[in-house]
């Protein structure tokens, strides 16, 4: 059971490394886990899972759900990144995507998708006058427009209608607004700002605004505004400093949270944990980024947001003091980078490692 | 019948003000309409038209039937901005904008919703380094997931069910794909790139694939290419320039419009166009920005977006050597702009006209 081990010594982790750069930068991910946990006196388990793209030609096996049985056992999972490379028409598009990562997000009920927004010092962004960026995104994984509902009639046809629907419960939005303003409120600004289009999608868009207008009552200290998601967009490159939690839905936090990467250096960087806050089932760590085929097995790509992947699960286990202390190696490693002589994958992960 | 007049000397205008900066902004698009009317010999008739917010306190009207139907009889509609404070509780929460705006829009059947981005020599952009941005989206107006289906269930109970339903057909989706493809096609770069989620929104994201991939087969001069809106999220600050059309759905362009129109100067700069192609009612130009409440009646608005967008109107009306005509006085405006001694809303409407 997953939430006895917690407070233990011991943490029982399932490794997916994927496809594409996944295995690369989960390598080292793993490298700086190992080393942290021998310095701090915590019992590292890891078993590896082969899941992914690959996997599917292989084997023709997206996610069995003996596998998500089994992984129901771990204290948490270390993700990579999975996907066929973009064209490739031997993996139906979407496929893996659906039917292995997001299934996952769904099964083991990953309702908090937490996306810390940090600009380090020394890395570039491509705002001329970024300011000091420091926010985190707490995006709903488990409903919204991802709930795969919808579907087609007269497919093919002149007459074809698509639809989508996005499902909302105010089950599934309370829960994760409540943990947008205990984060907030455990935050020096405490301040929590909800994107949402309540002037368009009014059914979905009333039940988040009469759910952070409750909740928020509970967290007097926490001061709340709204954003439509359209200028959210326009502050995120004007003034992402202004931002301190963003609570949002599946969609909106899937588009802000790639944009939120951009700003701070690029998707090389941006950790996510997929967090079960229940403890029901064990959360998810990995980097927003994917798999990037196109640079996959040459040791290009930036480990460093598959390693503050890692650090968000030691803080979801309780381990803060290992979690900080990757957290500050990355950021001394990071304020020493050069961008004009790129460093190989595992070199800095090594990096990392020593700085810890 | 407002395809009879496109080519004569008349224009018959609807002008709808609107709330807040509406008015001022809209004075100064009049402003210039009808200096470059004169010059150029076009005999211009102007109808206001009282609608918006403040109409609605005034009135409890939002848009009469009867208004729609006298709209009709008009060649095209120059639009300013409507909408209450935010926070004004005295207005329910998006009723203007959706019995009013996107009423509009649904009725007269502004499928394509145009909006070009384009940085001009002297603006500054929150980007470092934006490059050479000009491009053009191309927005799904009159579906998806702005067709106000969904549905409450239980509603303000723990077990509410909120859904919105996007609602994507064929039909709709071709019409605004193959003018995508035409303008691309006019375009000296000749690149498309359409945005969508087709990853996870599966039906209504592979009736857009198809319907890209069967109309790009009309266009064989134009090179397509395909984002998930997250990634084209990133380009959009990283690498604006890459685009030239981007087409895309109703919820999708909102976004990437706005982002657009941040990365290129700000709202202030940005018009866009809401066409009926097929020319069966009127199209309806308007600034992207809002009604701006707070800075309302202080002559502090910039009127340019609203200048430009009485340029796609008169492109629209087939008055390409008139509309070219503000388009060329507007950049040499903005080539003398100082952001250290802004002027007043009139003012600039004077230097354009001035400039013409
Ligand atoms: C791969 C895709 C299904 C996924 C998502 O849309 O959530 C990704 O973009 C992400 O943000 O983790
Ligand atoms: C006011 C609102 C309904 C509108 C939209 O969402 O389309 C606006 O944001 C726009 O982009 O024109």
């Amino acid at each position: 059971n997953s939430t006895a081990v917690v407070d233990t010594a011991v943490m029982d982790i399932a490794v997916i490394a994927g496809d594409g750069i996944g295995p690369e930068v989960t390598a080292e991910a793993v490298k700086v886990l190992k080393k942290v946990s021998a310095a701090e006196g915590l019992e590292l388990q890891l078993t590896d899972y082969k899941l992914g793209a690959e996997h599917w030609l292989a084997t023709g096996e997206t996610l069995p759900d003996s596998t998500i049985e089994a992984l129901r056992g771990h204290d948490a999972i270390l993700f990579g990144a999975v996907g066929a490379a973009p064209g490739d028409t031997s993996i139906p598009s979407g496929l893996i995507e659906r039917e292995m990562l997001l299934k996952l997000r769904f099964a083991l009920d990953h309702y908090v998708n937490l996306r810390p927004s940090f600009l380090y010092d020394g890395v570039p962004s491509p705002l001329a006058n970024p300011g000091k960026i420091d926010f985190v995104v707490v995006r709903e994984g488990t409903e919204g427009p991802y709930v795969g509902n919808g579907g087609v009639l007269r497919k093919g046809t002149p007459q074809e209608v698509a639809t989508e629907v996005s499902v909302n419960t105010a089950f599934g939005v309370e829960r994760l607004v409540r943990d947008g303003f205990r984060r907030a409120n455990e935050r020096p600004r405490k301040k929590l700002t909800y994107v949402h289009k309540h002037n368009v999608l009014v059914y979905a868009g009333h039940l988040w605004k009469r759910t952070v207008e409750a909740v928020a009552a509970e967290f007097p200290d926490v001061s709340v505004d709204y954003l439509h998601v359209d200028a959210a967009m326009i502050f995120l490159v004007t003034d992402p400093a202004r931002f301190d939690v963003i609570v949002t839905d599946n969609l909106f936090g899937d588009i802000v949270t790639d944009l939120a990467a951009a700003v701070t250096g690029g998707i090389g960087l941006a950790a996510s944990g997929n967090i079960n806050m229940d403890r029901t089932a064990p959360s998810m760590f990995e980097p927003v980024h994917g798999s990037a085929p196109d640079i996959a097995g040459q040791q290009k790509a930036d480990p460093t947001a598959a390693i503050l992947s890692a650090a968000l699960l030691l803080h979801h286990l309780g381990h803060h003091g290992a979690a900080d202390k990757i957290e500050a190696a990355v950021a001394a490693d990071i304020a020493t980078r050069d961008a004009s002589s790129p460093r190989p994958t595992s070199a800095i992960g090594d990096a990392i490692a020593a700085a810890l």
